[in-house]
């Protein structure tokens, strides 16, 4: 699997063997896809029958169910995603319960050094108690380097309990939540689009955000007709 | 679509221009599916990472999944199915719930004249509550006589009703829970099993057991290995 | 348990002794519900911690729970139903999957003649294929009297088969989608606001929308906060 | 809401005012429940109507129930939890999709200095490759002393962040997956008991264990018949 830049990956969103890098160590990786727009008319032409035999092409007949909030037929639609991601990022992710999950354990492997380390550290926002704004007062120099002090630490910490013959699944407690963890992710067109319009809002935070973006050029290239009257009506 | 006896449909159950007969009128036909089980290892060493870097085949991993309920990775595995049955058919198997469906809605369409008349009407087990008998007593030729005589003369009245010009989602309201009528249906391989375990058994009703043979056969083609692994440890 | 009309039960729809009647011989009884208004603020404010201490009172907090669509509070709220409703209104309802439920099985329980008659057959509507309008040219009395009779009929069908000894199971089949049948219904606020949008507008067909009514008394009188908010931010 | 110990747990697993610690600083505090024995027998009974009209007490059907896996009634009953536990153990409950919960959320509130410390840091398995086993030759005050300096510079770093004006959904990054988070958990008894085999079992990590013996008390308090056939039939 190559990691791609995200500017080459708006060309080929569909290529499993290439990944898009997302923050400095994540990545994104379409896997496969079940389903496009002519799935989306099929089954929702199951419902309509002969009730639908006046000539009605697929970009009406979609823009139809999306207007009149008739999604069920969105759920024919799945994706699989490969992530990878901190855990606090991996911990929002993982709200959204109508999807499959296999996440990487570190129970059973061992962990290497890989964390997350913002570009930018932001400033608190004083009025949106859960936001965060641009910050040039901040020494970005000096935070990296005591933050990533505090990682490497902890990664030394941990390699040295494993040494020692703690277990895995103990020795890990020390490492910090800006880990990247890995998971494969299923999900069908109806949840993947409600994850857009959550984590894609500005509302989000700026980590889970980016790998919003990828996401939604890889919906687009499976579905562009319902990804199209997904954007105007919702 | 041609639809095929079900001896025929032994041969290419993954063959989706044709459809299994089930019952009278009914049928099942695969459409599509999505996953395999290579999909089911890719998505258990995401888990296990260099865990598992000793060598242990597909089928020694996928037997250990299914050995010890890790069974999160079966649900990376997809069906999609296009099924017609009686509506007291579909009212069970909507119990389902874990999974995404699109039914054909007599609001919108026209209903034809498509009922079920079982071959042989069962007699009431006097133990099993819930169960049905042989019963040699029953005069089968006079029972399917007058049952398809009060489905005709519903269906008729049906029609009139519609004439006169009453709503179609009034009208049906006449139809018996024998009417046939159709959907798609997608499924996860975990809840597929559960299905397959639930009405395959034989205190389900006859009439929904008889689309578990073919749903398992399709399954046998799609997972072999899994297959023969949920056949021995569940 | 007393069934009251719909105008007494505005004054106490609370009281699981009573049921309120919907269409001819249908009810909706409130059985029980759990958690309220501070229950979901109670809910929130484990997310928010002291990240709320400064004061906002408990319409404040809902209102902005609402207003930005951090709904996931309002799943702890949960109402228990008794139901009696024709098959096809059943059938509608089942289509929302996020609840619990269990039906009346005609597998194991003898049905009596209990169907649903319109007071007034609507006609089709030319143009919302799936709608229906006031049609004041039917025949609204000679329309009753043949579907009435067409039902009878088939509930003698069925009762001479049970007496011949045909199983309920396969006896059932012959009963039109009028039938009544009951259910249990357990449903999250979040999941019963869903149904009540979707349900209770006026595209839905007239004899669910029956429903919608009392449930929406009930839902205002349990979570009468929480109810306001949704009626102004959805 | 006192803190109690888990020995005095066991005389009143359902005093909401109390809570039964486990861990070092964990909790878990019964908030509430919904339904009981009786509501899984008056659910039941809803399907079987006057089928069951026999005389059984509620003992023999819920033991019919759940022998025979009819065990959809079991989501009638519901559970609250508030719960204190590591994110690690956290991110192992959350694997639990069909629930409703609501975390602290350290974008909106500032953590206070408040990890998890084993008392026995366990030995890697070597057979079990994600289990752990007993390890005397482990030198804990050695380890414990090294483990609570990196989790206390932490803290320190996430404090000095914070002073900085650096934004708390920043400056939690660099906590580690020991730090103790709670959540709000609701929880159908069918969902609940599937928690109760798979994190009860002896192959999970003994921290997430902990939680299961007072949510079983809990549970055998709010439904005794039933937790008793499901212990003799599962």
């Amino acid at each position: 699997m190559n990691i791609k830049d995200i500017k080459q990956w708006k060309c080929d969103p569909l290529d499993e063997t290439t990944a898009c890098r997302v923050l400095d160590h994540g990545f994104i990786r379409y896997v496969d896809h079940y389903g496009d727009d002519q799935r989306i008319v099929d089954s929702a032409r199951v419902s309509y029958q002969n009730g639908t035999r006046k000539v009605r092409d697929n970009e009406g007949l979609i823009n139809y169910l999306v207007r009149n909030k008739h999604t069920s037929p969105l759920e024919m639609v799945d994706f699989l995603f490969h992530v990878k991601a901190p855990i606090f990022v991996c911990r929002e992710w993982v709200r959204h319960r109508l999807v499959s999950m296999n996440e990487m354990s570190l129970r059973y492997s061992e962990a290497i050094e890989d964390f997350y380390t913002p570009e930018t550290f932001r400033g608190q926002d004083k009025i949106n108690k859960q936001g965060s704004v641009e910050a040039p007062e901040l020494d970005q120099e000096a935070l990296r380097e005591s933050y990533r002090g505090i990682c490497s630490m902890a990664y030394e910490e941990y390699k040295l309990q494993l040494e020692q013959g703690v277990a895995r699944e103990h020795a890990r407690m020390v490492l910090p939540v800006s880990w990247y963890t890995t998971w494969y992710w299923k999900c069908n067109l109806r949840t993947l689009w409600n994850f857009i319009e959550l984590r894609g809002d500005n509302t989000a935070q700026y980590e889970i955000r980016q790998y919003v973006e990828p996401i939604t050029h890889i919906t687009r290239a499976v579905v562009p007709i319902t990804y199209k009257a997904l954007m105007e009506h919702t």
